[in-house]
């Protein structure tokens, strides 16, 4: 039953450029009949809750072009091609957008994104101990970082006003965790 | 702040088929350099967390071909060209993917998948009051959806068993969300 019902016959680029790559592939359906598979491959990404000493996350506020809109998410970022250690990219990304470093780092699991079109995994970090070491953003990006009582950012998912999913899951699945955490003990 | 600090030039179609559309536009960037970007147009989606009588929610399984793996997920689809009410497309997913109609919806709010590629914006509901009515699934997909507690689900969420971000965002917003009412009654 958890077999790959899906037979693909063959596969050929359609489009590309330095983030993603779109391939579409020609398959047998579950049901057994002919069909087409658009794929959208991108690299693997990271999300960051950063939570400083006064219990404070880190929450990135910026106008995301796809949705044509302002969206605050938690700090997040793709991995280059070839990037293999997540941790680093996750590391670099609280610099870059955040300007900070942590020493403490954990994960919080991995998430599957767009799934049924895209092949993106985000794996989701907390960091914690952190220090300021100035900023250095990715001219393609123009984030403002401003840090918000976790109680807060939890009301911002709650109240919609944080919508970008791997957030919406990372903020909660931290207090999820907290809370279990909490009755065991 | 929160404008848009990109500039469209032109925009053109690379890639399109019955489920998705990719562009790629000429933008100008925030800093004001030249650039591109590549859009993947996907339509609004639903997920639905499914409730029955026991208290058990219907949890679909099922192999994604992207991934490339068996994943466990709240019922979920997309909807079509033209379709406007996502509840409809939500009661169509449910009745398909779980045989089950409900008398009871609530809309758990909607989360943006995947917002720095594609367009699709997931909108939440809750389902109670379910009847049996058999299932008519889509030939393009093989699902098997069974019921477990809540509880059961949040468990999944996390361990790490349901990686699907829009479930796991579904699930623990949901659970949030009682737990915050019952913290103010």
């Amino acid at each position: 039953m958890m077999r790959n019902p899906w037979k693909t016959l063959s596969s050929r680029a359609v489009y590309q450029n330095r983030w993603l790559r779109v391939r579409e592939d020609e398959v047998v359906r579950p049901d057994g009949g002919p069909g087409i598979y658009g794929v959208v491959e991108i690299r693997p990404s990271v999300g960051v809750l950063a939570i400083n000493g006064k219990g404070e996350v880190a929450i990135a506020g910026q106008w995301r072009y796809a949705l044509g809109r302002y969206s605050y998410e938690i700090v997040r970022g793709g991995s280059e091609e070839g990037e293999r250690d997540l941790l680093a990219v996750a590391q670099r990304e609280l610099r870059e957008e955040a300007g900070y470093e942590a020493r403490e780092w954990a994960l919080l699991g991995s998430v599957d994104v767009c799934n049924g079109v895209t092949t993106d995994v985000q794996h989701l970090f907390v960091a914690h101990e952190l220090t300021f070491v100035g900023t250095n953003q990715d001219p393609f990006e123009e984030i403002h970082t401003e840090w918000r009582p976790f109680r807060e950012a939890i009301r911002m998912v709650l109240d919609g006003e944080i919508t970008e999913v791997c957030s919406v899951a990372a903020i909660l699945k931290y207090q999820a965790v907290r809370v279990s955490s909490q009755s065991i003990e």
